[in-house]
């Protein structure tokens, strides 16, 4: 167990490569004035973060226009620390066969859930945000999964 | 790599269940308009979820007397599946010297933070909700920590 320690700011290069390294995180938003979120597999391409979604769900009928907020996180609990990283911009609605050829080509997330027919939400970050208790450690350390050079 | 699954709902009893054996999640509120997420650390006493958070922070703020949700998860990236369940009520702002004796009798959540002072953020919950991807596996597998039997 590490020594107590102070919540500090990760600077914005770090958030950065922090969220394209990983594939796992949370959607926020409010629909209807009530906060929701929702786990999702994300990927990143350009400056945005993508997820699918089905038809009708949560985000398919809330998500687009509006402030979205994907938090990512990783927490060590031998060594009592973490890091959480948040990207906000606004979400956008794109029907799968309306992504650009470029688009296509970059790998999805990865698909953990069946759907008979996908719709895909981008999130253009336009603010990138994060904390971690301490510093003096590496915070890609024990990550479970990476999709980029560390 | 497991087949690819449909989302399903996790029972009340299952949500409570995986929200008392865990100790890291994250708070979401709707803070002037805009939505925060805030990832903590918490115990459960009761029906209600405890926090730590310093005079001032975010949750000192803003959680007092507005609905407030917390977020636990858990992903295994091999097996590709993982659960999430939210835990949804009204935040209590309750300044470290007004807890009754017996809540501060009930051990607090790991202590990752160093703070001059302290205050407690107290979600009584009215609303349990939880989802997975698939059956057929323990939901309480791989986790990384457990305050109760499993």
């Amino acid at each position: 167990m590490s020594t107590v320690k102070h919540l500090e700011e990760i600077e914005v290069d770090d958030c950065e490569r922090l969220l394209r390294s990983g594939v796992f995180g949370r959607l926020v938003l409010v629909a209807d004035g009530r906060a929701e979120i929702v786990p999702v597999n994300y990927t990143t391409h350009g400056d945005a973060v993508w997820v699918r979604t089905s038809p009708g769900s949560l985000l398919d009928r809330h998500a687009d226009g509006v402030p979205l907020l994907l938090e990512v996180d990783h927490v060590d609990h031998e060594r009592a620390h973490g890091w959480s990283v948040v990207a906000r911009g606004r979400g956008e609605r794109v029907p799968d066969g309306e992504r650009t050829p470029e688009e296509r080509r970059t790998p999805g997330p990865p698909r953990w859930v069946r759907r008979e027919d996908e719709v895909w939400i981008q999130l253009r970050w336009e603010e990138l945000t994060g904390r971690r208790t301490g510093s003096g450690w590496d915070l890609t350390d024990g990550l479970p999964v990476s999709r980029v050079g560390r």
